[in-house]
């Protein structure tokens, strides 16, 4: 019987070696991504892209409005932070956090797993490079993918769902040097958080820095366009 | 200072019943509801009416579209399953149930939380009569409020995040009498799965049955118009 996994697929670098990694496992994939008030839907086109090269079994996009709750960066009027340097980050949970982001994403591939009767579901999270975001942390995983099993059918009829990481504990290089080895083309994806109306990168906010540092680290050039 | 919390409100029996007894702990109440492809709108109608007459400080409603993913008679072009008693519905997970619908509901219930700094959330769920909706039992309510403490900037900071459920252990009967006790106009509601164009019951859906059976407990007569 095919295995098969949802992937959580934003269209960066991190979900495209995710999706990459849970096909060398030899899963058939299902990837969703969310239309979210996002400023921007360059991302959008970036999940499509990579969902087409990466010859998934289906991908749907879900439409929600985080807009009405506000309160990031990433969905209101509020100012993307700029920085030069990895190390000029701040410690504290950045303002481009969208709360709860990770926990709505997750619940919407719970319900597609139930009905596609699927439990394995695969996030991109890292917990190293975004050491500020709540909800990329081991002990956030592990505690939904506990309530993941007591919430759904499948989870009640003894099959366990398996929320799967693999990018957990990975730094930014050694994401860019697995996805390159699996084969992913990181010249479709999409990472910026303030891309310019050409879809071009800005380099400079918190996203396209980790991004860089990765492709930096691993010793290759990153392929898409910045400004 | 005054105490907040955020009630999923449907419009229904229970949910109505939910935001009279958060009031009545003194909470300042903070309206959800969820349009998310039901196969009809006059429950969304009904919760405004409910947050209006109970005070509520705001009331949102958010655009999801589970209808995208499908699986469920409420969501889906599946037959909703009529009974004449309550006794002939099944022990089984119904074909009504949403696929992790609150799940997903108490995840933006969460992220607007967040956003407003509240860490009450209040859902009318109730295990004895809806024994077959895996997302209704306390043991899942655990679980989500655990995972809700971890997933958070508010959960991390220090305050626990508490998801009220009041109703959990009440019979149909004893909600409907502390409703009528809080003061809340059943007239308002609306419970029923497949009402017909004019927004009248159909009485024999389980909803319809459930409800009825409340107000037949508590010897009061069901305000609401039946077909």
């Amino acid at each position: 019987m095919t295995k098969k996994a949802i992937i959580l697929l934003s269209g960066g670098l991190d979900s495209a070696t995710c999706l990459a990694i849970a096909k060398d496992m030899g899963f058939e994939c299902y990837a969703m991504s969310f239309r979210y008030g996002q400023r921007h839907t360059v991302e959008l086109d970036a999940a499509k892209k990579v969902a087409d090269a990466m010859g998934v079994k289906e991908h749907i996009v879900i439409d929600i409005n985080l807009g009405t709750i506000g309160g990031s960066a990433l969905t209101a009027d509020i100012e993307v932070p700029k920085h030069h340097k990895v190390e000029d980050m701040g410690k504290d949970i950045p303002i481009t956090y969208v709360p709860a982001r990770n926990t709505i994403f997750l619940s919407f591939a719970l319900a597609w797993g139930e009905v596609l009767h699927i439990k394995d579901i695969f996030i991109g999270v890292n917990a190293l490079d975004y050491s500020g975001y709540p909800d990329c942390r081991p002990e956030y995983i592990e505690s939904y993918e506990n309530m993941a099993n007591f919430a759904t059918k499948l989870g009640t009829e003894g099959e366990k769902i398996k929320i799967h990481t693999p990018l957990i504990s990975m730094t930014k290089g050694e994401i860019v040097k697995t996805g390159v080895e699996l084969g992913v083309d990181y010249s479709l994806t999409h990472t910026c958080y303030d891309p310019d109306e050409n879809g071009r990168s800005c380099g400079v906010c918190d996203s396209c820095l980790l991004r860089l540092k990765g492709f930096e680290e691993y010793g290759m050039r990153d392929p898409i366009d910045y400004m």
